[in-house]
């Protein structure tokens, strides 16, 4: 078919953005294409504020038709954190008509070469970003975020992952060469002369397990590595949180066809309630790469059960932050309790234990006691969201009902430093707003273990009073061995301290945060730069994002003759 | 402990051959600092031949300690295909004292850093290069290969693909560097500034599963590739080819002393008779990682089992060379009579299948029946067989009775277009030493799929009749996506059915070999150029060597504070 985009015209728009990608992963120094402000929006064919949000209100209530092969049926019923009914239908697929067809356009995509495939997946990241107004209001409705948090994380942060794996699938299929002589001496004899050719292929197809609450910006690094890799990729979004992802497969099926691609290329599968086809999906032998972020006890299962498949998974861990001294205790308490309010506390990376010697730590303001730490967190927080207007912008809402219940269960395990309370959302009056809760345990008591060795995700997090800050040191070795985690962090103004937290984290494989105490935080990180999780602890079996995570995506086949 | 080899000496030393396999396994081009001829050794602290075979003899009949802690007992009782008693005995480990003791060293080898790791690895690498003579007859005494052949693939090859490893474990490790220094611009308000560390760590010990066959040339790459990436590595030899891999391990452990390292990180698993501790090993937490030659069915028990480690195998395939037209028959003839005769067939990239259309091919002598391609093949390895000096050093010996077995049943799977016969060996009486068997087989008859659609490791090759280049096609399309395939060959002068061959190639990552006419066979890779299978399909999960290889053998911990 005509292409109506030429790989020639993609290529000269987006090579000198791969470029800096590449030198980005490489130096690991600050760098975005995709702006954070809403504001920079609304030029250069992006949708402004207004656009954007007439864009998703435009959605509501239809059917989202991509044209994909195989629809038996139309489904959703998607209800945003916020109270709305998104009304949206959306395909169901005929897997068994789906596969094939995403099959059939791979020849193609293969051939087309890594340049060609980056460049393509930089253009659907470029129609993603020119929508990330409209975005930011179907993260918002799906993952229960904050406006400006979707907007961030869920636009310009997701977009940034998206192009970090694109940059890494790109540099690791150049890495050898399409074609080689190779010529090996033989004495006085005529040399041995081959001629060698070298084509990265892909698995074939790949498999998207979205999330509730990231859909894009976790999905996307999965996404675009195995379509940057040359494999057809089936986008399963969790029921909850479908509509990001729909229209990520929208904007990719359109610009595959434009730049002469089958558009079955990437595909969506929704489901009906109750389902459960991910388990059907991620058996089916055509599925060659999975990636997945959700419950430990899936996660567990598709490494166990899908075989036929390289799998990608993040799950549940147990985040801790050493409190053992500061030269800085107001920045850190202040530092500390955005992490922990920030979207309730719904990351993966948010701290849950915070481990704080029982006799108290030093700081800049003198000594102070694990319960005036405990206390002066405590009012951290509260003074952080007692205005009910930043509440709302910082926490969001609670994302499902097992949150809720999870967090009301939470003032049970302990003796409440801070209690959880409602806060009203005049916007959306059915939303459900809370601010997080911090339980004091005791690390010494058999039955606080419980507790705080578990991941309780959501708004709650538990002050554990340990021995010493060596004790502290040793419960966390315990706790990323066996439970893992995305993050640590730790306070500290003890060069001992600092030394054997670090030797923690580089011998269970933990990404390690030290003494934050300004405008970033533990749960955060930045494409290009820093790591999301580190693949070497049971939280995660891959990082976001490095060479293990788009490697195994391919295979390369030398075809070699003499020449 | 003071080291004897200064990490600055041995940079000084081994950098830039360090450098030149970077830059090989960029372009592919030949490279190979390890020379092929026996006459190349004898000088710079080289053993040259008469040295070396002293040194086997001296070795031979011995206990052979290594220093290991937690040796229990001592083990033994290879038996040469040959017909000679080794007689050496090897230590056998208490693991609950051998694997923690690996795990004391674990800290210092990983704070040493990449380039230091490498340089002792090639440091390593030189010293078993030193001894290539001594090892040549430890292979040849435990594989059953000819001399010349344990000679270079145990020997310069196996080194070669183990500093190819080095190389690639090296550049995987430096792409994040050291160190970033990232500033986020804030508008108007000061920049947010991050000082960020990054660190490669190891997933703990790794586990080598050496084979029978080729015990260096396929346990090297393992090794090395977890080595050079900071772990530990227990090296669990077959029990018929222990003494090639002792000598390794004794080689890295001297090597990792002098330079100031626990020689612990590298440690020998003999086992008694019947033992089988490949699964109580590989199934131990502190296992992170599994390198592993050998049968399907125990390759598929590691994938399934060895959940907590990285499993690297290469299993049984069904290799397959397509014949359907020729423009040098002679050519043709010779090089198919080299690569069935080569160690007997005892290769994993032997080819088994022969497809041959039914009607004959075209050549350049005129067209060939099915039947005078058979006959003319058969001739050709007699030809090249039919002097029992010749014989001998090309086929070596049966490696164990279930080859001999295996052979012996093929001749009653179809008519024999060659017969296998015995031959003598001067040198040792006890050797069996066979020529392989041919036996035609007709595609299309269900009976006889049977036969070569399993894996006949051995001097055994199929002939099998098709009705068309297509079919052929075809049934190399099955073949490789049920069976697997190490290697594909094809033999056409028409480029529909190269294309077609390729296609199948592409789809179903297997490497191909076109029309190999001259000194370079299909069933021979060369480090630095050629991988060794592709990862893509059942004969394999992985490739010597590649990215993926080595990427997942570390994690990268990212330490990260305020500046």
């Amino acid at each position: 078919m005509a292409a109506e985009l030429t790989t020639h015209e993609l290529i000269a728009r987006h090579r000198p953005t791969l470029d800096q990608a590449l030198e980005a992963i490489r130096t690991r120094a600050y760098w975005s294409p995709h702006p954070e402000h809403p504001k920079a929006y609304g030029e250069n064919g992006s949708l402004d504020a207004g656009a954007g949000k007439a864009a998703f209100d435009a959605v509501l209530g239809t059917r989202l038709d991509l044209g994909q092969p195989g629809t038996d049926d139309w489904v959703g019923g998607e209800v945003s954190p916020y109270g709305v009914e998104l009304g949206v239908t959306y395909p169901h697929a005929d897997i068994d008509v789906l596969l094939p067809a995403m099959k059939a356009g791979q020849g193609a995509w293969r051939d087309a070469g890594a340049e060609t495939r980056a460049v393509v997946c930089l253009e659907i990241l470029k129609r993603i970003s020119d929508r990330t107004h409209e975005f930011a209001h179907a993260v918002m409705h799906t993952s229960g975020q904050a406006f400006m948090m979707a907007f961030q994380a869920g636009g310009p942060h997701a977009q940034d992952r998206g192009l970090e794996a694109v940059a890494y699938a790109y540099v690791e299929q150049v890495r050898t060469p399409d074609t080689a002589e190779w010529t090996k001496p033989q004495g006085k004899r005529d040399p041995l002369v081959l001629t060698k050719h070298f084509t990265p292929v892909p698995r074939g197809i790949a498999l998207l397990i979205g999330c509730n609450t990231f859909p894009t910006w976790n999905g996307y690094p999965g996404l675009f590595a195995s379509l940057a890799t040359g494999n057809a990729v089936l986008v399963k979004p969790h029921p909850r949180a479908v509509l990001p992802l729909a229209l990520t497969v929208q904007a990719a099926r359109e610009v595959l066809a434009e730049a002469g691609f089958d558009p079955n290329l990437v595909a969506l599968a929704a489901e009906r309630p109750d389902e459960g086809i991910a388990k059907t999906l991620a058996t089916r032998p055509e599925i060659r790469i999975i990636d997945y972020t959700g419950s430990t006890s899936f996660g567990d299962w598709l490494e166990a059960n899908a075989r036929q498949a390289q799998v990608y998974t993040e799950k549940a861990g147990v985040n801790t932050v050493i409190v053992d001294s500061t030269a800085d205790y107001k920045g850190m308490l202040s530092n500390l309790a955005f992490s922990l309010s920030l979207y309730s506390g719904q990351m993966c990376t948010t701290p849950q234990n915070l481990l704080i010697p029982r006799d108290g730590i030093a700081t800049d303001q003198g000594h102070k006691s694990f319960d005036e730490v405990t206390a002066d967190l405590a009012r951290s927080v509260d003074a952080l969201l007692g205005d009910d207007a930043r509440a709302n912008a910082l926490l969001g809402a609670i994302v499902n009902p097992d949150v809720k219940a999870r967090l009301e269960a939470a003032a049970a395990l302990g003796e409440v430093a801070l209690a959880s309370r409602e806060v009203a959302n005049p916007d959306f009056p059915d939303a459900v707003v809370r601010t997080p809760v911090i339980v004091k345990l005791d690390g010494a008591k058999p039955d606080a273990e419980a507790a705080y060795m578990s991941e309780c995700f959501g708004p709650v997090s538990f002050a554990v009073a340990v021995d010493s800050a060596a004790g502290a040191v040793e419960l966390l070795r315990r706790t990323v061995r066996e439970k893992g985690a995305m993050t640590v962090g730790a306070y500290t103004t003890d060069e001992e301290v600092e030394r054997a937290v670090q030797e923690v984290c580089l011998d269970e494989a933990a990404q390690l945060s030290l003494n934050l105490t300004g405008g970033v935080y533990v749960n955060q990180t930045a494409a290009f730069s820093d790591f999301h999780g580190s693949g070497g602890n049971p939280a995660a079996n891959a990082a976001l994002c490095d060479g293990a995570f788009v490697a195994n995506r391919f295979r390369v086949v030398e075809v070699r003759r003499e020449a």
